[in-house]
């Protein structure tokens, strides 16, 4: 029998499978590492499942800092359980839990605010180390380094989250792979709407950019009662893709047939969105939603992430005239521990669809190729399954 | 006997002294011109006294469009409806009104909303004109057309205003002079307090620019119980005048001893601000407000008006990092008609200040000498007495 699925392998180092990513934009490979155990506050987790999101692609190409080698990387999965450190109350041996790359350690004024979610204590950074001791978990198997991802590093049959980064499920609730989703991009869409804008019922919204993220959002704006749902994007596939979502609208930005998106988002909307959602992480289009929504209450809510240094600019004049908002967040403003359970229960009443995202599923081994497909464009999650039940 | 003064004037039209405005830098020029009688739902009114804003200042020294010549200027004001044209019913002759340089024509989307301060019927605009017909009721006594100043053109006697324009003082509170300074200033820093940011009790403001609107936006904070108001100038002397209204605090900008405004209210504050107000107009100052204001729940709030075409930068980072928030209102988000009710209300209970701004008083023959305290930095409000009671 595996000895490290035998009870009493917490205090010991485990030794299994993770996708490393050894150099910028070269494919992962799967080698043997060494899992330490957990150091107090950690929890060892082993990932059932675990999906790719747009950010790990970004780190997988970054050339310099922060872009660090060799890594694991993923940051958005499901998994149970396997040890725990000291002083770790919260979840035990066997919990399902999901691990995700903000921390909610319950204690900072952050935390203890119904109005923020980014710990003081635990804060959000792109590092390369757990969170509360700036040390790594992983070795290879020649004792070198691999360094963490997002305090995640979910492309590994194990790994070691910080107690304040892991969300318990309720073990009423049946293990189910798309709940993986939770953990970054669904969760930061369907909270953009939710937490972020307060999406009110009946009101028009607008998502430019059509990937995961912005389908989350409309879902999002679905669940808030929103009875326009206006998407924004080149590809005309999307239209198709989103109405399952909740997609009513829709306008192709490469086809606008000599008008701008904003005189046809104006038109369309007599004035303009409620609210309008960037999903791209480019200033230029923030811009463009700034300008499609409507005076005297809109708000644009920015979701992509743009270049490092990038400067978001906008005309002064409709800053102070027009009593527009502009708006950010980061993991759609929901706090982990609190947040993430009302989902996985609405989930659960068929609310919430989180199945309807997952379009591709592949096993550890051809985990490269969940890669080609979200460059391309193919999918919009695409879960790799650890096979290691 | 005056018979601009005897009752059945209000279909002719009237001989009276303006301040005209003939070119830009100019001083003044008290003149006797014509004002035209209202045309349907328009209000002449006699003004009682004025003051001046910056705003003036602003458009009195612009050379190109929409600076416009010859005009009369003047925006924030009191006075008494001395007739009234077709079709409105909403006050009568002897009535003491407000005007205002925003509309609340109480039909719109906008006007029946609780969300919104921007008519849509008659929108805000710098225009030379009435805001329902595009002409002028004012001519010099050559026959010349004399502009309006932002539908109010209060440097006359006598005035005309669309009635959208114009909230009625309920005739039992006392007319005072002070009561005037809710028509442009006060009314914007209380407003931007009350309204755009709703500051919550016990939380810390900071102030950039302690001119009137800034000094108005520290009474609003007072009173919506704020208990940290923390003012930023240039001029050490603001922190005197600000502890009237509520400054518990002052960063002196040009002293801050090899650190930068923001390190100093980071420091002071344990973290930022939980609200900052721009009052000045300088796009670089509305990014230290917004670094200036707390992560997670920060509200950055602008209100200076920058030069016409100015973009407002900030770095893409920390607008979705940070989970902070940028704003901007008109008139500090109030309905004029339902809310400058509300806060005349609140200086006849003594609760909120308004005598306390007007620190000059000069007779209308005098005007240009407001014209010098204002822009020596040497007054808050200069009140211009009309004497024609
Ligand atoms: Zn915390
Ligand atoms: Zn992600
Ligand atoms: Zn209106
Ligand atoms: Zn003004």
């Amino acid at each position: 029998m595996d000895e490290r699925l035998t009870s009493g392998s917490g205090g010991k180092p485990i030794r299994c499978r993770a996708a490393v990513c050894r150099k910028p934009g070269e494919p992962l490979v799967i080698e043997e590492i060494v899992v330490a155990p957990p150091m107090p506050r950690e929890v060892r987790i082993r990932i059932i499942s675990t999906s790719l999101c747009q950010s790990d692609i970004t780190f997988w190409k970054m050339k310099d800092f922060p872009g660090i080698f060799p890594r694991i990387l993923g940051h958005e999965a499901i998994g149970v359980v396997e040890s725990v450190g000291e002083d770790v109350n919260e979840v035990s041996e066997g919990d399902t839990v999901i691990p995700t790359f903000i921390s909610d350690c319950g204690e900072c004024v952050d935390c203890r605010s119904t109005k923020s979610n980014l710990c003081s204590k635990l804060p959000f950074k792109v590092s390369p180390f757990m969170p509360r001791y700036e040390t790594s978990r992983f070795t290879d198997l020649n004792g070198e380094v691999l360094h963490h991802f997002l305090f995640v590093s979910s492309f590994s049959e194990y790994t070691v989250v910080d107690i304040a980064h892991v969300t318990k499920m309720d073990s009423a609730i049946p293990l189910t792979k798309a709940a993986g989703l939770l953990g970054c991009g669904v969760s930061t869409g369907v909270g953009a709407a939710w937490r972020t804008a307060n999406v009110e019922p009946g009101s028009t919204v607008a998502i430019f950019g059509l990937g995961s993220i912005g389908l989350a959002v409309a879902e999002g704006a679905r669940l808030c009662g929103a009875t326009r749902i206006i998407g924004v994007d080149v590809n005309q596939d999307k239209f198709e893709i989103g109405k399952k979502f909740g997609l009513t609208d829709f306008i192709n930005a490469a086809n606008c047939e000599n008008k701008s998106v904003r005189e046809v988002m104006i038109e369309m909307t007599d004035g303009g969105a409620d609210y309008c959602f960037e999903c791209v992480g480019l200033a230029s289009l923030v811009q463009e939603a700034y300008a499609c929504c409507r005076k005297g209450w809109g708000k644009t809510i920015v979701l992509g992430v743009d270049k490092p240094g990038s400067q978001l600019s906008l005309p002064s004049y409709d800053v102070l005239h027009r009593g527009k908002t502009l708006m950010g967040s980061l993991f759609g403003g929901l706090k982990p521990k609190s947040d993430i359970p009302v989902l996985l229960n609405r989930y659960m009443n068929k609310e919430l669809q989180l199945d309807e995202f997952v379009t591709h599923e592949v096993t550890f081994e051809d985990i490269n190729k969940a890669f080609d497909l979200l460059i391309e464009g193919k999918c919009l999650r695409c879960v790799i399954c650890m096979n290691n039940q």
